[in-house]
């Protein structure tokens, strides 16, 4: 399943070269801010953030499949952290810095189990409404946690206590810090609205313009720095201040069992929610070059580079869009560019630590709040709305849930909505009486084709699989319509909509037969699916139905079709 | 929905009034000896077992819908109740009495709140299977604990807590108890064995006799006790005791807040399974008759018999099986039958109270080992096996789950089985290749029928409702299978089998269909059910799809076979 080589590395092409080069150095800009910006969001010393930027991109260039992704810390996977940890430690504590470690580790040993078990279909169980609503609110938590950081204020992980602590902190701000956070926000929303014409004027390709205006952030950080060196403001604001310099060494999380206990449900969440963001950019990356990717294996790939996070002292990582999208659109053309970037965050970790200790914390507070503006949206929302309103409520939910709970609570609630609200419409499958279109072998339902029927013969055509969440449903109605027609002597269940059984609904079968016999109605099947119906043979039903199987609703007509001299 | 008066009252007929009387003062013989044994089953004094047996049959006599129906103590009830509250007090404490006071309250409020809400679907998510593993596994457990209490030893809730404990104690066991305990358990098995013809030999109808060997347990009870009282063997076997004769009165639970909420999952799943019991019970007697059953009406009246239970000091009960068919048997033709057998709780509790103390507690367990043996059934894991083998998977865990960690966790575990194999089986929907059956307008399996294709058109059918937790599944699959068809232009998808589509699965078919444009393919859609084609329309994909959605297979068909003149 895994290669010794990596798929790129193998078919590597000369011409490659110099757009992997190019984005690995684009990304590497792009990295060492938001890696500083999202260990702050995540409540570690921003380091954190450049230690879990190192070994998830060389373990990714060996065993991922995407070639443009990009894999490091990421905005909603840090609130994430945040929203879990905070609940077992004080943030900044040794405590939360092990079990933020600690968190990384296990959600990729949990991403590894489900690989090897090949349990990757459970990122399906998140349907798209219930993503929708958990990132929208999620991002809105995170600009209100950011504004508290722009103001230099300590926030919390849901709605309310952010808004009182935003309330009650904000007297107090810094002046320095929010000049330095609202002019940096200001040159990032003017960068975005007229920064690609301004460097095309200037003489640049329209797509090497939108690349680099990616890069205003790093401009902001690399201009701030040098004003607060410059104008000697340090100690009059927030910084980021000394950042160790050197590579992480390599060493098991130290937590003690209960600890380990007590990660294990966030570190699932965790992992499948960095899964599904994940593996949704690598496909959309892959679609575009007529590529596919295995789920399975990218999940062995994403729950290794955790663990790699971890190890080297970092939090869980995830294939972050935007970054991805960059490194795509400004050349990357294998994982050699990944290990450029690898190389680019080494180099900043040995060289660059002691500059950014003038780093202000607000001027990263813009960037991530330039960063997640785009994504409160409410589009999924109105289509959700439009197209089926248990996916709305689910979206409702959800967005609410995270706001007021926090995201943990919220992302949970949300799949137990979509999961009870299809447990619950396959609980209650729609169940039509059909009739014969006159003079042809056709059969519809008669509440919406003019059709003719049989004399005591009830013909039900029921529109779901049958199984134990809508057994006791479906024999009921069948009872009820069975008694709703005192005259019907003959009852033809339609099976054609029927493409599994289980226990549970063959014993209800039988039951449903027993109870109809002991009424003078006699049960017949008809276009039973080939699967169905050799389950109820070996079940021992198919001898129970026997002479009262018919192939087709046809045949099962012309058996029960009284001949000219019937009596009753 | 609950008339004033029920209905076996208004209807009352006079040739009822003997089958009623006599069925009533035998239920009462059966529930004396049943009441005290499940109490002590529940870690409980024996008398909270009559406690339980009074306001519920008043209760259910008024609300319920069973004729016949026979509510109080059961055996697989009283086992989860001790299994719930040893965890969270000392087993014969005064917490623990409060607590499962509380619990039969707490869970017939939560019965209450489900009937008002309409939520009586949720006890079909208890598959059959999953409850036959459960219902076996608990039986089993009996047999063992009362084994223990036959040699007077202390036991636990799970099978190696019992085994040690049995194992441990067995050396230490009272020779007395245990001759008492095997007498009883040789003349029921006798009685059970021999008992109808002997009786009938006596002079007895068939019906009547096996009547009357139901109360063989009864009849070891009254031997015991005078065999004690007349040896004067009291202080040299374990007692029954001072049982406080009287009326219990109306108390609410002494709980603190911390522990109503440590009773709410217990009673959650301790109300589901005594509904699902009673239910069932209730339906199979109406079945009979020729009667219905409204499940949620029915939940209404559990929910008070339980809240009744609480408030006059017993725990949680359910409509027995047993007690109901001989209730039935015996000739019940209305809940006079259980009104009077309520009158005749209510003597005993007042008057048979001081006799009692010198029953062996090893007789108890002997009539409990009698009537669960019959209980520990394989027969619904060879269905389950020859049937759908998650549902065997789904016995076996549940089975061994209960076994070795005990009744609450197992049936919690069988659930998650259930609805996980549901979940998984939906998310990988079978996908057949169609073709036409030449010289007609059907259209089948390409593998299982000799059918013609269409020169560019490959035609797909999926099998199952499109949905969050299969969008991806079949979107990957549905573009395997057009890779694997170098020729495909046209992609016909057949949506016959198609009941529902969520909003996930929507945006799924747009990129699908923006994934096999890419391509050079064109996705068609074909025989859309109405509903399915409202929410497309709704969504906005009725557009997308316009000129390319047909009404039936045939059509497309017809509209994409190359006219003569056609050229590639």
């Amino acid at each position: 399943m895994i290669r010794l080589l990596p798929d790129w590395l193998r078919d590597y092409r000369r011409e490659w070269l110099a757009g992997d080069l190019s984005a690995g150095v684009l990304v590497t800009l792009l990295l060492v801010p938001q890696g500083l910006a999202y260990a702050l969001l995540a409540g570690l010393p921003p380091q954190f953030g450049l230690y879990a930027s190192l070994a998830p991109l060389l373990i990714y260039a060996v065993l991922g499949q995407g070639r443009a992704q990009s894999v490091g810390p990421m905005a909603v996977t840090s609130l994430l952290v945040a929203a879990s940890l905070s609940r077992l430690a004080e943030p900044g504590s040794g405590d939360y810095l092990a079990l933020a470690v600690g968190l990384a580790v296990l959600s990729g040993l949990i991403l590894l189990a489900l690989g090897f078990a090949r349990l990757g279909f459970m990122a399906d169980f998140l349907s798209q409404p219930v993503l929708a609503a958990f990132t929208s609110a999620s991002a809105l938590i995170i600009l209100l946690s950011q504004l508290s950081a722009l103001a230099g204020v300590r926030g919390g992980a849901s709605l309310p206590a952010l808004a009182t602590g935003l309330w009650q902190g904000l007297p107090k701000a810094n002046g320095l810090a929010l000049a330095f956070g609202a002019a940096t926000l200001a040159f990032l929303t003017l960068a975005r609205r007229f920064g690609q014409p301004l460097l095309q004027v200037l003489g640049l390709s329209a797509a090497r313009a939108v690349l680099w205006v990616r890069c205003a952030p790093t401009l902001a950080v690399a201009v701030s720095m040098l004003l607060v060196s410059g104008w000697g403001l340090t100690g009059r604001l927030p910084l980021v201040g000394e950042v160790p310099a050197g590579l992480p060494g390599l060493r098991w999380p130290a937590l003690e069992a209960g600890q380990w206990a007590d990660l294990l449900l966030p570190a699932f969440f965790i992992g499948l929610i960095n899964y599904v963001q994940s593996l949704s950019v690598a496909q959309m990356l892959a679609a575009r070059r007529g590529e596919q990717i295995d789920p399975d294996r990218e999940l062995l790939a994403l729950g290794a580079c955790n663990i790699g996070s971890g190890l080297c002292g970092g939090f869980p990582i995830t294939g972050g869009l935007t970054r991805s999208v960059v490194n795509a659109d400004a050349g990357a053309q294998s994982q050699l560019s990944s290990l450029i970037t690898a190389f680019g965050m080494a180099l900043a970790m040995l060289f660059a630590a002691g500059a950014l200790a003038t780093l202000p914390l607000s001027v990263l507070a813009a960037t991530i709040i330039s960063a997640v503006a785009g994504m409160v949206r409410l589009d999924a929302l109105r289509l959700a709305w439009r197209s089926d309103k248990a996916d709305a409520a689910a979206w409702l939910l959800t967005f609410l849930l995270v706001l007021l709970l926090g995201v943990d609570s919220g992302i949970v609630a949300g799949m137990a909505v979509s999961l009870a609200a299809l447990l619950w419409r396959g609980s209650r499958p729609h169940i039509a009486e059909l009739g014969r279109v006159p003079g042809t072998q056709h059969f519809r339902n008669r509440l919406r084709h003019a059709v003719e029927g049989l004399p005591g013969v009830l013909t039900l055509r029921v529109d779901e699989s049958l199984y134990f969440a809508n057994a006791r449903q479906v024999r009921l109605a069948l009872i009820g319509k069975a008694a709703g027609m005192p005259s019907c002597r003959q009852l033809v269940l339609v099976m054609s909509a029927v493409n599994r059984i289980d226990t549970t609904a063959l014993l209800m079968l039988e039951e449903l037969d027993r109870t109809l016999a002991e009424r003078g109605i006699v049960l017949h099947l008809a276009e039973v699916k080939g699967p169905v119906m050799d389950v109820m043979e070996r079940a021992g039903l198919g001898r129970r139905f026997a002479g009262r199987t018919h192939l087709s609703l046809q045949q099962a007509w012309q058996r029960l079709t009284p001949s000219p001299d019937y009596h009753i």
